[in-house]
């Protein structure tokens, strides 16, 4: 029996195992949660050694403890780290719910569960395609180390430093991380680069006290009109950010990287429809998709100073405080970006309001090259797997561990997303495709396969 | 016995009155204390019947009542109505005053209680320079119709509807105010010229709810950048408000103005100072004097929106309010500059945000001709009490019963402030100089004379 044949002949079993990790209560968020959330550790590490990887453990952190175990019997083949999360978010509003949180049912080709998708389903759908080479063929085709932790959903406040004390235990040649979305239905994705962060915080001072607008209006500098001037110089008249040097180090959008984004299906009203803004607005010459995937931004994200309550308050307030933040794209970072802002910040603001500039904690962007074995790897897999040729796409967003594997083990990840946009992550009555888990199974089957043959 | 002899032959007698009149506790924010505040104005309409004066009359309002008292008994002479009012801030805080402020002491040469000066004394000093004429003449050499309130300290909630009913009443040549302070010790002043007020609020809406920024920042326009992009264009880089039209009505400074405040004791280190500012900042072109008296403004008094909380939120936020206003000059009115602002907004915000703009109330400027005929009056008054010459002075700020009179009656107000500006109004240990007590009682009695001959 194949692998592939020894997965396709076990559905029924490997969806009740995943029914029995769904009903573990993992809310890692929740402080009385804590003996739930090791229960879901102490199954995963007994369901790991059932299916016969060779070394599982079992690791403490400060806070909920990670999951490791390896199989590293492929000598001269790829090692791959696969990167997986136990815990779950909390399940709130309950009310919301059609069936209970944690008592998972099986409805109309879907697995209705907290943790359904995120990322219980996922990261189990590699577990049982590494299960079905084990029992098929006794062995792996690569080497493989998995690392699954329980405080994802907490910021996985204990894993930087444990990733960076166990450097050379996670040493590999690529990441794989399946804890996102497939483009859409039907069109798996790789997701090959995200944005990074750099976070400002500034507060602006004029007065050291809320003044008489009548008795200083036109005289002493007023922190919120200059606020408003500085955030001006930000941008030009074409959305493009104004500040000297920012784009330096901008990996520039390829044509085959804007071909293959025009051609995804993408209703664009649709997307500025679900937000419920009038139009979208960006950076000239650049469409919604390229603005949000691939352009670094420069947003605020809060603003407040002086009379806020009801009514007029003829006040010229002392200070102002706002908060703004830049996703980068490869190859900005955050601290050249901080140094270039803040420089703006001090060459704009005129001297007599006094400035303080707060940088909050950023995060570099990622890329992984296209042409990257297991970026080749994964897109067979998902081929053989959902039968159509998978798409390459980026995102938005950060997603901090892969820029700590980045940072620590220098080694590029794999976002194979097996999930559906509409899978509810974080809001009641999340689920996941039955035919999402077993195509996730197979692909995970195929991927191993693939990695062995690159 | 010339009215001045007789005035200076009272003082004790007057200052014992005004004791009287400051124990009252007549404080009109002060529920609790609505009794005392009918007290005060029970005594004060007791008080101008026994000084001698025609008609007394206590009004009735919806609150706190209006003492009116008339003396029309000088046919061919003008007509001038003194406004003043007997109602107290609350005392509060209570522990930081050397002295209860209810139990008036003399100490230093300063009369220590609340409403010492605003406006218990300020006011008594005109009731007590009418009495000087009527005691030692018998009469008037003008006409007086005399206006006190109760609730000037609660808005002169009731007095605009009592005066548009009453505008027959009330009808008179000019107005008298004694509610302000001198430029400065030993130096009076006619303040000839007060700011007006235009103020808004404005909501700039773009998504209907708060988004990440990671799935759409850079697509989805900001409305903290786009109200930025607003706030900068209300002003160009020399400190002019860049509204089309803004200045069309403003009267522009004479040079004889300009000349007579460069002429001031003015320390531009200690106004900033005060302020705790590094260092002013306003209209190119124009002194510190010149922007907060007689330049018009765009100020902003407050800002919110989006996520304030402590730390990091990568929220594209959907909304953000403010509220700004401009101070105005003669011959600005709020209307006009109501909807070159707003036709500025809605030209400049970009029309993938919504926009909401309101209208907060506003107060015309006002100005009183330097040259008429009760300016020159008070001029000549206060020279001879003062034995200096009075500078003229403009106000930044507004008192709202001026610009009401100006708009019932048709009239200008002189403002003779007989405080000093180190005399806590609203705060602890209010005072008022007996050199100002008296020096005021002398003003009011050649006030009357100089008007006569006018």
């Amino acid at each position: 029996m194949t692998p592939i044949e020894f997965a396709e002949s076990k559905q029924d079993e490997f969806l009740n195992e995943l029914l029995d990790f769904l009903r573990i209560p993992s809310i890692s968020t929740d402080k009385e949660s804590a003996p739930d959330v090791r229960r879901a550790a102490d199954w995963l590490v007994s369901h790991l050694k059932g299916i016969g990887l060779k070394t599982v453990e079992l690791h403490e952190t400060g806070g909920h403890p990670i999951v490791y175990a390896e199989h590293l019997e492929a000598p001269g083949k790829p090692t791959v780290l696969l990167y997986g999360h136990y815990d779950v978010q909390p399940p709130d509003p309950l009310e919301l719910w059609e069936s209970p949180p944690f008592e998972p049912v099986v409805k109309d080709g879907k697995i209705f569960a907290r943790g359904a998708t995120d990322d219980k389903g996922q990261s189990f759908a590699h577990v049982k395609g590494l299960e079905a080479h084990l029992k098929a063929t006794g062995t792996l085709p690569v080497n493989v180390k998995i690392l699954i932790e329980g405080e994802e959903e907490v910021g996985s406040v204990h894993l930087d430093p444990w990733v960076e004390a166990n450097r050379e235990k996670l040493s590999c040649d690529a990441v794989l991380i399946s804890d996102s979305s497939m483009y859409a239905r039907g069109l798996p994705a790789i997701m090959y680069s995200l944005r990074g962060l750099a976070y400002f915080e500034i507060e602006i001072e004029g007065a050291d006290h809320d003044l008489h607008s009548g008795l200083f209006g036109g005289a002493i500098p007023n922190p919120i009109n200059e606020l408003g001037r500085l955030i001006a110089s930000f941008h030009d008249e074409k959305g493009h950010i104004a500040i000297p040097g920012f784009y330096d180090a901008v990996r520039e959008l390829s044509q085959e990287e804007r071909d293959g984004f025009a051609a995804l299906p993408f209703d664009e009203s649709e997307f500025v429809g679900s937000t419920g803004a009038t139009a979208g607005k960006g950076e000239a010459g650049f469409t919604s998709l390229e603005r949000v995937w691939a352009r670094p931004t420069l947003d605020f994200n809060g603003i407040i100073g002086g009379f806020t309550g009801e009514g007029a308050k003829t006040v010229l307030p002392s200070k102002v405080r706002a908060k703004f933040s830049c996703r980068l794209v490869p190859d900005q970072t955050p601290k050249a970006i901080e140094e270039l802002v803040a420089a703006h910040i001090r060459q704009t603001v005129h001297p007599s309001l006094k400035v303080k500039i707060e940088f909050h904690h950023g995060g570099r962007p990622v890329m992984t090259e296209r042409d990257h074995f297991a970026v080749n790897s994964a897109m067979g897999a998902l081929k053989k797997a959902w039968g159509v040729d998978p798409v390459f796409i980026r995102g938005g967003g950060s997603i901090p561990v892969v820029a700590t594997f980045s940072d620590v083990l220098k080694v590029p990840t794999v976002l194979i997303g097996l999930g559906l946009n509409d899978d509810r992550l974080h809001s009641p009555n999340e689920k996941f495709d039955l035919e999402n888990f077993f195509n996730g199974i197979k692909t995970s089957v195929y991927l191993w396969d693939e990695l062995a043959q690159s």
